[in-house]
């Protein structure tokens, strides 16, 4: 119901065949059909799939609006070329058709395997049952259809004094700063400026989708999406942005606890760094590193590989001003070890979420990562193509 | 034999029990204790460990010489601060003072480890017998001396017209260009000035080392060290430099086929870069994204996500100009799929040594990087401290 939640808005989710039993479609629409203020950030890696090209083709032709998405997971469309985009504009027409929208108001997203091209006559098959099947019921069903190797639904919705806000996500590899393989979907009934809600969208991803690392790699169709319907009037922006971030916050949570693999959750904050953007940069070499990422999953406490990873970082950094904590207890200080209740160390790294701090002690930067442990699962997951 | 090979040196190697069982500490000195010219490289990593610090300061203040080094393994005596550079110049002093050296030209190395101060009681008790046994045949010992996780000693060697050229190395894993978590001592008998010498091993160490990505991780002790003792006297600096390459291009080869975990050694080629800097940012990219490593411990030919983590190294990337071919059989055109041999690439993934090239169809840019799959026993190897 999450992405329904907000009044104007209804979904639908099926199985159209494209995955051997799972949901592997789903279409959000406006209840008037009319198109809506959209806002939108897509992946940055410049392989980008065709769903995400023609994205950026609509947002741009049409002003930044949307009246309706259609979605299929199991095939990403991408590394399709030319018969791919073809591909993106048919599963568009035809769903714009079906949905009774303008075709320039339609966006596509697909998410999946890379390098196989659409089954197309699957896809054109279900669309009509997925556009007569659209109601404010419908979110679970859609929720379903956008998921790809999760293992579970991603759901959330917060009530607002005057707006309801609603969304779901998919994505648990491929994930590295900046979104890979993740699809979200929000929606709100406040009447919010397309300006605004790009400004409020692009800033709640940054500090949220963006702080994910599973596995160091930028996927080729991420795509995030805040419609607003606009039903309840204007709303209180600073509020607004503040449940987007809440939002996309939980969100990225349910994410990281089911990612590919994953045992283990860390959240690492580096601080101390010469600035923001060294400590983000000193935070991905850590979390991006397989020896740290193995001594998560063995659950050690071995702190000098992430300094390690923080040293070969690029930034500023100074062996004798490093010091590491885990769960709030130091375990080394100016690059050295100290002596802590090793205990206690022991138990907080047993846990499914943990908290890590790495003090490069130089300056005031600071920045947090959501990192993944490594361990025989994800490896499982990814040896074969699924 | 391999580091003793040519005239001049004499190496030793034995048990002092900083390891359970295994050889864990090695001594190379020249035959008549005089310095001669000593090239060397080191990690470029930030949080360099202590020895490495000594053997900059103990270079830049005799000229570029050393008379003997002497090695431990099972700790890199690295993250232990300033009693860990104590500990450094100890045990320098000690091997020194044993050998008959000065303790101005006497170099020191350690890997294992991080963390933890070095057990100085077993090594100072061991290096007088290290001293003792120093002879032309204890090259073997040596190098059995140096290896951590290794399962096999690294050595070569390589007669030239007028000189022989020796060298043998440990490392395994923690290596990402630039030299992670690798020690190399090579040792010649030509008489060769300081600064060829220097030229000569940073090309070297640039073109083969440099090129090996087993973890992307970049360690604190990495050193490489070419020691020309002048016995055989002037020889064709061509020739030897043609020599040194050949013989790091074999111990490299060494490395790579016994990688922490590794069952596949991919030889990566990208060409038609912007320029040979962004094809090697290429591929780095490619040979440290865990989705293309655990496809290649698959033998799963997913060419979309190596082309997709080309995408997102940040250079001139254009999906319709991009093709990638496995084993000399092209498998994607255009950034898409295009027909071809399934089998055949399925049989040449299968073999222990694979080859692909990337071509990004834009200029001249080209490099080769080694690189190395993702299984299950890198994970089992680095998921707890050994």
């Amino acid at each position: 119901m999450s992405v329904t939640a907000a009044e104007g808005f209804v979904a639908s989710g099926l199985h159209a065949g494209i995955k051997a039993r799972r949901h592997d479609m789903a279409l959000l629409a406006t209840e008037d059909r009319r198109p809506v203020p959209c806002a939108a950030v897509f992946t940055q890696n410049k392989f980008a799939a065709p769903p995400v090209e023609h994205d950026r083709a609509v947002l741009a032709a049409n002003g930044g609006v949307a009246a309706a998405i259609v979605v299929n997971s199991g095939n990403a469309n991408a590394g399709t070329g030319k018969p791919g985009r073809a591909d993106a504009e048919r599963m568009g027409a035809a769903a714009a058709k079906a949905a009774g929208v303008a075709a320039g108001d339609m966006l596509v997203c697909s998410t999946g395997i890379i390098g196989t091209l659409l089954p197309m006559d699957k896809i054109l098959t279900a669309i009509p049952s997925l556009a007569g099947q659209l109601s404010r019921d419908g979110g679970s069903d859609a929720a379903l259809g956008i998921l790809t190797t999760d293992s579970v639904a991603k759901e959330a919705v917060i009530e607002g004094s005057t707006f309801t806000l609603g969304g779901m996500v998919k994505g648990c590899g491929m994930i590295a700063p900046n979104m890979a393989t993740m699809l979200a979907f929000l929606t709100t009934d406040a009447a919010v400026e397309r300006d605004v809600l790009q400004r409020i969208l692009a800033d709640a991803a940054d500090r949220t989708f963006n702080t994910l690392n599973v596995d160091g790699a930028t996927s080729t169709n991420d795509s995030a999406f805040l419609l607003a319907s606009g039903r309840r009037g204007p709303c209180d922006v600073d509020e607004l942005a503040d449940a987007v971030h809440r939002l996309c916050e939980d969100l990225t949570h349910q994410m990281a606890l089911d990612a590919e693999g994953m045992t283990k959750l860390v959240r690492l904050k580096v601080v101390g760094a010469a600035s923001d953007a060294e400590a983000r940069a000193a935070a991905k070499s850590i979390a991006e590193n397989n020896l740290v990422k193995c001594s998560w999953y063995g659950s050690d406490p071995y702190w000098g590989r992430l300094l390690a990873a923080a040293g070969s970082a690029g930034i500023a950094f100074e062996t004798e001003r490093s010091s590491v904590a885990y769960g709030g207890i130091p375990v080394a200080l100016a690059g050295a070890p100290i002596d802590h209740d090793a205990a206690a160390v022991t138990e907080h790294m047993k846990r499914k979420e943990v908290d890590i701090i790495v003090d490069l002690g130089l300056g005031a930067g600071a920045a947090q990562v959501i990192g993944i442990d490594l361990g025989p699962g994800y490896i499982k997951e990814n040896s074969v193509t699924s």
